[in-house]
């Protein structure tokens, strides 16, 4: 079948420091498209592929970090069906009402056992990719994908305790895939990778004793140019970046840098195509070199510590 | 949710008119994996990144064309809960047992609308992509992904009576998403496009008064270079090509030429992610040349009439 | 030693039906940066990674067609030295004062054997590549390059009687280095290709019974993506299409369509590192298709026919 | 004119110390084309598209580093000419009969103000690029062209004092165009960049109080696929990097690897192309990060200490 039940990793809400420079950031200098800004300054940004009004949200405060994420779900029906489950699971579930966040539908609101705030709603306004419906174009124009030429937000790395029990909820509620995971010497998962899609992951869970805390938000690219050309662009704006290789996990090409509040961002192209008839993969800490970064074996200390 | 029901294009069989040429044009040239030959002369193939044991299976005879192209699905159950509704939709449904298709589970077996025969299948034997599962390798050698380095089977595109049939029983049925179209002056659609996955199209429907005839096999590759190569590799080769240029639909950037027996066949890259919250795109016959060949604009007349 | 004598071709004037159309294409479609328009209207382009202030001019008249073509030399010694020679070889030179080509030194005018008229200078005034000298940017910014990311005017293929007595020219007397050829059955060499650089050709002749003709202009573009990006463009702005290939003549990968006047443009990119140690390689016309084609082994009849 | 006098790097012997170790980076990883071992157990190299019986020379000993670099000339002439020259700029020259070096016509031998030994010869044995000189292939097959698909030797980067000896050498002598420098904060030039072709250096020239020493042995790649295939088997073989970044010094995209012996190998793809009518380009030793590496804007301490 097609995809059903949760589709997607549709929003993330962020926390900067200082607004006018993340504007910069993620509109001038990475080409998301400034969508508006609410009552409220925050300010809402879509990615030139996508077709909902907005995936990045940004709010203006005092301390960086992740707001929430929010997962798209093929109906309203899904909503309903998701949240006996989640109840049932043992995690309360709030219930938003549409308009409450600007340009969507109801939303199922709750905590992940890692801390996190994540939603569900099945409508969102839809602006279109400016390619039209009819006889539609085939490639967008250079204003419309442009800068780092972002073609849509992908997936979070989250971090905090239980991550396990996370992977519990995703697996057997949303009914994700196990994709890949991290294990220490002790046998432990300490990283869990799943899907609900045919990419290796869409969301990504990590031990860490203190809950709430974000690792990356990660953009995808169309191809390993454009990944060479944002690459580009970030040193030539002095982004400070932190690697620029491949993972064994997922095998994307890979940039990691950071945003003006100190936020991890990662833009990345490629990447396998994934079933579920596909075995779990297992890397070992002692290899985590090759599971990280493939190209170069470098890990460095603030990828393993750095999260807001 | 991760993919359920109906995974992927999992097997494909052609009729091909002398073995050995066809040995040479897939799997020399080609450079699909040789994995075994049956007890009836069927030679089995594999891509390298594929975990099955084989998905293109060639059958000497004299005439070519496609014998039965099989999906896989999530599970056993999804056999049982598919036959009754294939059975309620109106299609006989014949099991066939394990093993019979060699190294194969169970199947349903059944005559589209369009006259061809299809198989759903849960489960088959699997040798995996060489990388392996613990702390596995990152790419493959220059051994396993070599000729055209194309990944995975990816699609068909076929034709027959009652194309818009195969198009209630893929989406009603099978779940499918109805991603495009193709609609002539009356309106009337000529070419349905659905997916069970985040590619615009896993199969493809053309209307055609004959019916079970085949349009052309498609091979994902990785990359633009790895296109490039395969383009340079057919000319080489003198196989006799038919179009290099992206498709409107579905954007890939695709190299259509024809097997030994005149069976065309198509590798691509690239081509946008789809959502099953995508809008239905509607091309007009009077545009094919921007559906079909968005760069060249050009739509030679074997590309409308000749199917095996 | 570094390049020294003549240097490259800097300069094509074409003439064109309909000056807004042609700007047009080749300014607004194309990308090249228009940098004035003289007294009697021609209007001069560049494209960014170029230093000089124009290599592209473009007359408005009736007749389509090549006006001219300029190399640059290193020095303006190069012309005193060059201008003995040519007269020696039997050609008439004229001298034309600095300033009557704008923005260019002074220049020696003359017309090959295959009846084009050719100058050569040594100065022209340099506006740079936008990058800087001193601690200079290292990447273009997406309003310097853009449209087709043409880096650089980089050849024509000229035809005419006496092509033959062309080489003679360009190798005696400018000291270029024959590369490849192509012989007819008679063994007669109707294709001529030579080098001033390390890239396979910097002009070809063609023998044809009419003097004057151009087959067509060439312009260079950085890497594969920026091709596929051109022929994707080529296609939206439904500009007229003859191939997309590779050559099997100097590797490289090629676009040819024309300009709204019926001018044959190329775009393309790779192609092999050329050393005068290399062997002449040498292309048999019943082998054309490999030597003009080498992906799609396809000559359309207008490639061998249509010049203006 | 084409290009004539000296012509390019045309050989480097590297002392390495464990021959079998060697011969699996350079040959088996790296996939250079292992071509003799001579009577004193030098191993003889050759990249694909080179026409040459060899570029790289390994001695195994017990000190790593260069023993000599060699260019090539364009004919003997050249050799007479450059001998006097050499000698009035004051500097020995040996004069090398033809065959002592291995498939080598008669060299010049002496020794550069920075230390090191350079040969010029203008005769080496041609096995040529395996694609034929009639009707030629278009592209090499798998196992001409593999491994890291390197297509040829490409320059070194030598270290010494009286580097800006070496500069007036190249410039005055043999002719190269002086294309980019690194100054001091006392104006002072500390790396020197030359060119004898249409890429921005062929070798280049650094500071250093120790005479003889090299900073790295760099080979041409031909796009960027295959520089990330490269570093990929890097990854994959663990190989030590140092580097995989952009410079700003040639715009090249690089990667910095060591061999066995700890020398410095890059292998690299792209880079602007160079005329001599070009600007020299400046950088200043506090903009060394932009310079030497232009994405993370980060120079390991390595990168300006370890030579051999």
């Amino acid at each position: 079948m097609s995809m059903r039940g949760v589709l997607r990793l549709a929003e993330v809400q962020m926390r900067v420091l200082d607004m006018a420079e993340s504007k910069q950031h993620y509109g001038t200098r990475m080409g998301l498209h400034e969508m508006m800004t609410d009552d409220n300054g925050l300010v809402y940004f879509k990615a030139w592929a996508e077709h909902d009004h907005h995936s990045l949200v940004l709010r203006e405060t005092d301390r960086a970090g992740l707001d929430h994420i929010a997962f798209k779900v093929y109906d309203d029906a899904t909503l309903d069906d998701l949240e006996k489950k989640i109840i049932e699971f043992g995690i309360n579930v709030e219930r938003v009402e549409a308009g409450v966040y600007p340009k969507s539908g109801r939303r199922l609101k709750f905590t992940l056992p890692t801390g996190h705030e994540m939603h569900l709603f099945a409508e969102k306004q839809q602006v279109g990719n400016s390619l039209g419906t009819f006889n539609p174009d085939v490639i967008p124009d250079d204003d419309v994908c442009r800068g780092f030429r972002i073609n849509a937000l992908d997936h979070v790395f989250i971090v905090g305790p239980d991550a396990d029990q996370n992977l519990k909820l995703f697996t057997e509620v949303f009914d994700f895939s196990y994709t890949e995971r991290v294990i220490d010497a002790d046998g432990n998962t300490v990283l869990f990778f799943v899907s609900c899609s045919s990419r290796a992951h869409d969301i990504a869970f990590g031990m860490n004793p203190e809950p709430g805390l974000i690792h990356h938000v990660s953009f995808r690219l169309e191809n390993p140019q454009d990944h060479i050309r944002a690459a580009d662009l970030i040193g030539k704006y002095e982004i400070p970046v932190e690697m620029n290789d491949r993972h064994g996990v997922t095998q994307v090409k890979t940039i990691y840098y950071f945003d003006p509040s100190g936020n991890r961002n990662e833009v990345f192209c490629d990447g396998y195509t994934y079933y579920p008839d596909m075995p779990l993969l297992t890397w070992t800490m002692d290899e985590l070199d090759h599971a990280a970064f493939s190209q170069s074996l470098r890990v460095p200390e603030s990828f393993l510590g750095v999260y807001t």
